[in-house]
């Protein structure tokens, strides 16, 4: 099952800003880091290269355009070496090693920190949810996403198509990456969509128990995103308005299409908890109308046989004596059988004949 | 059922502002555009009339008041063509491409475009929502509904009756337009309204197991209005408040009123969304009062039956010592079958003067 | 059942502030319009008269302070009529003939008209929202309520007792007509307290099918009720804020009285829901709390004739090898058939202690 | 059982500041007036001693700091009287007449009025809601609570003990009678706490249907506290922020603490509140809890005696032709008996195992 | 259980600030209070010795920045002393006194006191949440905890290491000594967050009564942590905003962090509240399905084996007449016995099939 709430934190009191590797294992899990960089030169970018954390460039020098892609989770020696390069203030730093961080922006002396969390959904099925750093400062936009996924192929791919003209300014650049990480979250709730329509069909058609437990798998889901998107939304809200001099009008009437789509999550988002809401209730009541078929079915039939049953339990009785008129003259009758055949024939067909006037069946 | 979410995107990382063609199947389902042009000289206005789209007016140019209508899906070129000659910014090209967008206000250079909803319910009674969008700029108003829905046919015939007095400036034809489109949920909102005083009836009377799943699908579609309707309230309030150039305050004074539906129609949802959640009490308390009657009727006839049948099965039994007192005496008593019911009469009387003293039936 | 929502609209498109005729039918349930004028002269207030349309006063001449009255649903002329004189916007015309507007206050160059919804009980006990329009324009003050219920027979009582004293201004003379509307929701809140009083006596002492229905019935009524209050709140206080030049300080500050009824009105709904919604949980705990008993009572009943049946139907059976020693000995025993009953006896007292011992009564 | 809403009020159109005497019978409940004035001279409060309303001081005149306090219901008359001579408006006369108004600030003429509801808990454990006003004008700050509860016993021992140092102002004063009306909710709710620490253990230990009853009367009361405390908490803060010159900075510290009071108490209510909703569920669930018990005990009952009862009944039968081999040879088996035995005791064994595997019990 | 609410308040009436020593038995209970010092001179923190309270050094004289560190509740006299040495307002102090506090930020004169909760987990595993006030003024940094617990140990492991470049100025150490505090909240949300997770487990494997009764603990425990953690928020939000002369930009920026993580912490107690309510509803849908599979397990046996009774009853009776052809002729059949055998398997084979269609079983 999704773990619900993962944050690597140190223990309280111990300085802010302090570094820590993580554990081997963690480490072996997110991966080591690789470094891309992106170089614009006489308006076009060149290609994505490699390189080794030294070579990152000096956010101080004027220079190209610089984009910066880490990809994995980079060691405590490597993000200072980054930090000193391109100027991420330490907090930063702590935040990318904790993980688990709120969606937030920052500015640390002229430079803009965005963090954000990219939904992602695994082989199993199960939802996880990546933290990714954007960092503008200087020449330099840097994205650090210390996990497996990377959300930034299709931009690559866009860069070396159309190198020319595209994203030529460091906020244009941002906005493509921010542009990039929201419209990630599309594909990943149409899944839980899909997963609602069908959790839908089986409620309304054959539930069993283990729909209510894969109903409150979503529930649990849909906490979690909302817990990480409604930060989002005030974060690209929050670039939208307050940062005159970062973004361009242009940039910005650009980032207002970013913003649109965060709310458009989050309504999704909304609209999902209020349909697993009706979905239990329409569950719970499946489960009342059940019960309640079973126990008419109980009592039709308990209703029907305990008479009858009375009544041949009756004529089961020994009573015997000789020459009293009362013992049972009936068991001596002609049509005594018959008869008795008769009277349990008129009870059943009156019971039926009562329940269908109570609608029971 | 009524698809919850539509909505076409493309890959994240995609440049924005690309347009897509549709695919054919979804191209037949929504017809081809046409486009329907009004032209208003000397202060009447003109005959509707179809036009290729080339002939689209230019925005840039002085001259008449024009009204252009798209009606069905444009293809990317038609809508290219048309964002060319009336100045509509790549990025609402896109948003009516993709369709499904949140209702919103955009402004992109001194030309104003308005993205609505509009519910309309389908011949087998599922609701949709069509998205419309409006432009104002220079001397165009356009609007573009890409689906086969035509919500301004009586805008049409009052323009061809009143031609000479009515809609004479962009902002009256574009608050015309609105008023069209926003007064469209009123017969959709009370066509739900019947719905709900049908399904309340059903449910304080005979409730059966499909009821729940109509309920179900009636808070479906209020969960998909509501969403949709909370921004357009929005968007007129914006056009009401912070545009003071674009309309008269006469215009102004009109839009009030168009505000004022709004709000009314969001009243009506939510007062539908707490008539529903009260129905859903409603049919679970039926649901437990059923259950409550079953039961009771198999507790009445069991606590009745039950001990008559061990009191006929005693007698049943073949104790024969031949020469004990304790040997069934009863059974050789003169009034011993008689005896045994009114024994059993008492019981059974005894039990439904319990029954009755307990308010059972 | 009270009708819940309530309004004639035009179809879609219709040019707004159009005025149509009611229906003949619906005509005659509203009654027609009868106008009642009175006018103050040097200082006192005269008699109140009713006068034909067509002596309606211009509110553009100079001329002692005028209350009009209209009592009943004017026809489309009437209302014409009305609004050339005292200059009623064609638009607060059309929202009176269309009646169900939600409360709100209108500024038309210069004149203030206010829409309310009056609550009232019909003799049948369900709840009707009449609409009241206010007007304050000039000299002329206007009260129109196209319905039966005529709220304001205290206040002319008033005038005429007061007459030299009260409501000399226009300001002042709206604020008693506001204060005399506002008021008139307490007894019918009252009404509506008495109701919940007796519903919880009911469901606390002994609920039925009917009760739910009531208690459906009740909700309902409060989300209509809420539904129209709560804008009437935003209008007083709209009143109080923002129309510097139309009331006194002195009025306002009697308006504040009048804003603080309203609060108490809300208030007073929103606990009614409240406590609705806990009479709810108190239904449907009393429900599951009978069916425990059932359920205990049948459980018990089972749990102990089910032992003794099986015990009496043991020695029913003829098991009757001749010679074998185990074909039933102890059918033949001297003490069988008392042992049999000390057995049966074992058991039943044996069930009942266990049941006292898990306090099942 | 606690009366939820008290109000008198009058008929809708009745002149606003009508004041009108109660009725004999409520009069009687509340008590007579007794007016208990206390002086401040030469820097000293001298004794409280009881007046006749025609010795109330006139807040006109200079003088010394006044503190009048009135218990008890007066008449239309004393009120009159005492608005007369400290300036009281006749409103607020109205307000302190009719009684169950919201707590509110109002300023007339530079005269401060403040409105609040005192909770107190009667000798039957019902709550009530006591209504305070508080006056301040001039050199005279005035008490008035219509009922039998005395808020201030202690404030005029703390005067008399302390008379030379304490409340020497007459905001100092107001914040010293505002404080002790404040602090009053603290052992009402503490009260209320402990009612919902002893229902806690009733519902987890052994509910009954009397819990439930309880449980909803608590709701109830919290209800009404809520509903009197929110508008108490804006009292306070608005006396805090907007009167700049009625209170000293000193005062002003002082009025935080009772602030903090306030919004310590609607915490607390709140926090009650949530508590109530989640002990309602444990109740519901215990109730469920009870008959899944019920119902496993019946199942397992009926399950294991009715194959017995079955077999049992087979070998009652009376099958007995003479000569056929198939006329029931077990009755005449040598080992017949013990035979079926063996069976029923497979049969009882295995349901009893097969319920073991299910964990039923 | 842990106490909900702990409050000691004075009764109504009381003198503001007044302070009354504990009762023994709770001073017992919270130790008497250690006075820590760390005095910084010449840019190095010295050691942190335990003084005697009358060495506390005085706000007023200039000199090196001092941490006081109050561990464990002092006496009234203590209190009053520290008050008159660091310039404790008597408001503040008889907040420490009283204890249970809502979070809070008060200026005194210059003087700054935060006032917090940290809540903690004792070895039984309940939670508690204790008072921490935090005092600035002049050269002075206070920090009262009157408890058993400790925050600060890891502050001072801190200090004595790398005394020389740490939290060099008073706004600098209120910033570390905040930031501890809030910390302190991690680990305990985490050991929720396990608990959480360990019963979700229980309630989707085998939930039993006792489940139930933890959930509503734990529910309890979040409704304490969320009431005492809001106002934290509120608190840092307070301090981040509008004390413009206290804090350097650059501790503002390091304070942005500590908001970061009372947001989280936040977050984390909502998302835990979603997540109870989640469960809550699991649980008693669990509750709902086992009470299914009861009644289907009864209601299939039940049905199988009535109609079998029945039918062995009707062979048992002793119809008998000599020489009725009608007198059970059945019983004397040659083929009787095997005959009755057959119609009851084929009555229990229907009824089988019959469960099977409608997917019983």
């Amino acid at each position: 099952m999704t773990r619900l709430f993962q944050k690597h934190y140190h223990p309280a009191g111990t300085a802010p800003g302090t570094l820590r590797n993580l554990s081997l294992e963690q480490a072996a899990l997110q991966g080591p880091a690789t470094f891309l960089l992106a170089r614009r030169d006489a308006g076009r970018w060149g290609e994505v290269e490699e390189i080794v954390p030294e070579a990152i460039p000096c956010a101080s020098e004027e220079g190209p355009l610089c984009w910066l892609h880490v990809q994995g989770m980079p060691t405590a020696e490597e993000l200072e070496l980054l930090g000193e390069r391109v100027g991420l203030h330490p907090l930063a730093q702590e935040d990318i090693l904790n993980g688990g961080q709120r969606p937030k922006v920052e500015r640390f002396e002229g430079a803009l920190v965005v963090t954000l969390g990219i939904p992602e959904v695994d082989d199993e099925g199960s939802l996880h949810l990546f933290q990714l750093t954007l960092f503008m400062g200087g020449n330099i936009v840097a994205s650090v996403i210390a996990e497996m996924l990377d959300p930034f192929v299709e931009v690559r791919r866009r860069l070396k198509e159309r190198g020319g003209r595209a994203l030529g300014e460091p906020d244009d650049l941002l906005y493509g990456l921010l542009d990039a990480a929201v419209d990630h979250a599309f594909p990943v709730l149409d899944g839980v969509g899909e997963r609602i329509e069908e959790l839908e069909m089986e409620i309304l058609n054959h539930p069993d128990s283990s729909t209510l437990e894969r109903l409150h798998g979503l529930k649990r889901e849909l906490i979690m995103l909302r817990r990480y998107l409604w930060p989002t939304r005030e974060v690209i809200n929050q670039l939208l308005r307050d940062h005159d001099d970062l973004f361009t009008p242009d940039t910005r009437m650009w980032m207002r299409d970013v913003y649109d789509h965060t709310v458009q999550v989050m309504d999704l988002v909304e609209s999902y908890r209020d349909m697993t809401a009706s979905m239990l209730d329409v569950y719970l009541s499946s489960m009342s109308n059940r019960l309640n078929e079973s126990m008419r079915t109980l009592t039709i039939i308990a209703t029907i046989f305990m008479p009858l049953t009375f009544i041949v339990g009756i004529y089961g009785m020994n009573f015997s004596h000789p020459t009293s008129p009362f013992a049972m003259p009936e068991l001596g009758w002609y049509w005594g059988y018959p008869g008795v055949w008769t009277l349990m024939a008129v009870v059943a067909i009156g019971m039926v004949v009562w329940f269908k006037r109570k609608r029971w069946f």
